[in-house]
């Protein structure tokens, strides 16, 4: 593609650089951007730069803050002995927008991968232990995704942890709401027929 | 979707102002640049800033420019007698991309549109004129969207300059390159076919 101004160039170049964004996309970003008022395209980048600049890690779970422990650790309305286990923010996000879940969590930043060198001094495995002792936990649940990386590293934790007086579990496997049986692969549908649940708590479970 | 961090939710609701781009989506793009290096995202939004505070539009073709007369403009390898009557900014870095056209642009920022209250003092026409009587133009090209607001505002340009010894012209329409007869709309088909072209010229434009 060529531009006839070097500054539109150099903006599409720094839009293609985001994840899923090529040329064309980049491009009608930017002409969107050039129809905006000056002070929104201010505004707009000034968020992004503070974004980047100001966020800081929790200290104590790893989830991002705006300072200090995070507004989930600091909330006093949550039940501090039940840690949810996770491999990153998103999932944070993801479980959070649930609202279905009120204790705290730990984001370990990746998942034990031997084959990529990912041991476990590469995630953040350590302050886990202390705040369990810290916080007299009583349960712990892995919410890993349901792959060889996510099981090694629920297996290594467990191990880890099997000498205290907590209980691990591990989120709930089956057909999701809206699946079709027939498109559901079989290693799903064996585990969720051999895992099933008395009618009553189904129901229960789906009209919460 | 529930953020624990106002910087996060900041930066999501900056992204998701940009066209077509949803809240999954923004989210992507802000866990993408936490992950970069701080430089990199300052450089990314001062790019973005600059462009949109320091554009200008090109006095004589409206095109965009980085001050004063535009790159295209400014050219003295391009052919001042022939000049491309564009809609958008977008249409000439279409255009320019092709490398097929060496004559100079002109912008017009939309066309007639009477429904909706479009006429021509909102385009920029005033100075296509005096460009023409400057430059000792022989040839205008229309290169306009082929619908009734295209076809109404050549029609209009070309009455306006019926009167000057010039050549006006508009882009050819027809069947596109790897298109199948069998999906082309009967208009373009029927057009093409009434405007067909001998074999030999046939062959010299494709192998061009």
């Amino acid at each position: 593609m060529i531009f006839s101004s070097k500054l539109i160039e150099d903006a599409v170049e720094a839009f293609t650089r985001l994840p899923g964004i090529g040329k064309k996309t980049a491009l009608r970003m930017v002409l969107h951007l050039l129809k905006e008022d000056k002070g929104m395209v201010r505004n707009f980048s000034e968020t992004i730069s503070k974004m980047r600049e100001d966020i800081c890690f929790c200290p104590d779970c790893n989830n991002i803050s705006d300072g200090g422990p995070c507004a989930i650790c600091k909330d006093p309305h949550r039940n501090k002995s039940i840690i949810c286990v996770v491999e990153n923010i998103r999932d944070v996000i993801s479980i959070e927008s649930t609202q279905q879940f009120n204790g705290l969590y730990h984001v370990l930043g990746g998942l034990l991968s031997p084959l990529d060198g990912i041991g476990p001094e590469q995630l953040q495995l350590s302050n886990l232990t202390s705040r369990i002792e810290k916080n007299e936990v009583s349960e712990i649940i892995m919410a890993l995704s349901p792959n060889i990386e996510g099981d090694t590293t629920v297996y290594y934790i467990a191990r880890q942890l099997q000498n205290r007086e907590l209980t691990i579990t591990g989120i709930a496997r089956g057909v999701s709401f809206g699946g079709e049986l027939e498109y559901t692969d079989e290693l799903t549908l064996a585990r969720s027929i051999a895992k099933r649940l008395p009618v009553e708590t189904y129901v229960k479970t789906t009209s919460k």
